[in-house]
């Protein structure tokens, strides 16, 4: 296994540096502190995009739901995971797991998540909650702004956006009941009134509206969970589209994301599904 | 202004290194690397702490509401700041304010938050959103676990203790409202059924019960989410507690925040607040 290296080394001429200067205290200084700077950098670019040098697991149910931010966090990124989906079948309108499910809540697979999905597995971790694996992931792969003021920012962004799905969550009901008379009453005024309230509140904290990005001048979690929560979580697309017409930098930022190569890659290849 | 050292300065003994050793290229390497590591541990340090070098002021209303775990964590860190309240009044079972909210809301003050309560001042910055300023005190005041898998376990815990409350509201419903019939029925469940079930599951999450910390061997963000929550959600505090009566490991927790000396003296300094 031994290398052969014949050739005799030569320092080129443009690294031609005197043998004083070499041998001198001040030389060897500057090449320890370089050194350490350099060991602390790569130590600390060791710590981010360990998704990418190691294939993560992402555990769901066969539907966005929980999981769609994740799933469109690691496209924008265009960082390579596993989609492990458990299938269900409606059965009178109620969903009917497939039996792996059990079988791997009885193992534990499910545990950091009390039991539920969705479940990140990576390098040897399991992490629950579904806001927590967004952040985790937009963390590592670089989608949580350059420094921490910016952070903070995006984090405070995805929980307004979360606030507009809890909202949404109240109008909606059960999805999978009947609508009754109350609920389409909710649902009309959702459209008519709230949505487009709520998505001018949006509008006012989005920084970088020119550009089209929610904060600084790339994209970032905040982008991605506005981006799939304005269009993929009402049941009305079109009325949901009307509801935000007023809001040109938030259509901007939707519109960035929506370009991005890896969000088209995953459009176009992921499953229909309903929920 | 200037400082009179009249001492020669003489190395003491134990500290006598040979003149050939320092001023060798190895000696001058060394230094360089240390010196290197060094400013990066200061810079490092540097980040974190920041809320103790320059103080931070938090508005909410009068109230503990969604700004008491944000209390506590200042609390349990023994970190000072200003606990800036505005004032209400209940007329006829509603909240009426002062004069000074409106007037700092549209000053912009509450921009960071959709115009609403809390937001931590800090630095020049604004953050907004109750769960993400726990998260920066959190982890500027050193409560986020001592490496990544650590914090990500907190993070999700955190979020545990979130669906626990979520579920209490919905049972709860408006706190104002005089309680109906259903709403009692509900509370009933609540005590007798649905909350122990909560504490059994977030129990076996629990990974250090002997020594009573939720994660890793010291106070974390979960212990005092739990702790707040655990005692100063529910209406029914006798009954709250009996309802985790058969979780030692929680149990073991929240004594251990309570008897925090920074949670200590903050229980017997803080306002009087019914919510």
């Amino acid at each position: 296994m031994a290398i052969d290296s014949g050739a005799t080394t030569q320092t080129p001429d443009f690294l031609h540096v005197s043998n004083a200067v070499v041998s001198s205290q001040p030389f060897a200084f500057v090449v320890g502190f370089v050194g350490a700077i350099a060991i602390v950098k790569a130590h600390k670019r060791d710590k981010t995009n360990a998704l990418r040098k190691t294939k993560a697991v992402l555990r769901y149910f066969d539907a966005k739901g929980a999981a769609e931010v994740i799933r469109t966090l690691f496209a924008a990124a265009e960082c390579d995971y596993e989609d492990f989906r458990y299938k269900f079948n409606m059965v009178e309108n109620k969903p009917t797991i497939e039996k792996q499910h059990p079988l791997d809540k009885e193992r534990g697979l499910f545990k950091q998540n009390l039991d539920r999905l969705p479940i990140l597995e990576h390098s040897g971790m399991s992490v629950g909650q579904s806001k927590t694996i967004e952040r985790y992931v937009a963390r590592d792969l670089g989608l949580y702004g350059k420094n921490m003021a910016e952070s903070w920012r995006i984090d405070a962004f995805a929980e307004h956006v979360r606030d507009v799905k809890d909202a949404w969550a109240k109008v909606r009901g059960n999805p999978f009941a009947p609508p009754d008379d109350d609920q389409i009453a909710k649902k009309e005024k959702w459209y008519n009134e709230d949505m487009t309230k709520w998505c001018e509140r949006l509008e006012k904290v989005i920084e970088n509206g020119e550009e089209g990005f929610v904060v600084g001048d790339k994209v970032s979690l905040a982008d991605v969970v506005l981006y799939v929560t304005m269009t993929q979580t009402f049941d009305d697309a079109a009325r949901a589209e009307k509801a935000r017409e007023s809001c040109p930098k938030m259509n901007k930022v939707i519109e960035n994301v929506e370009n991005l190569t890896g969000i088209q890659t995953w459009l176009a290849s992921r499953p229909e599904n309903r929920f």
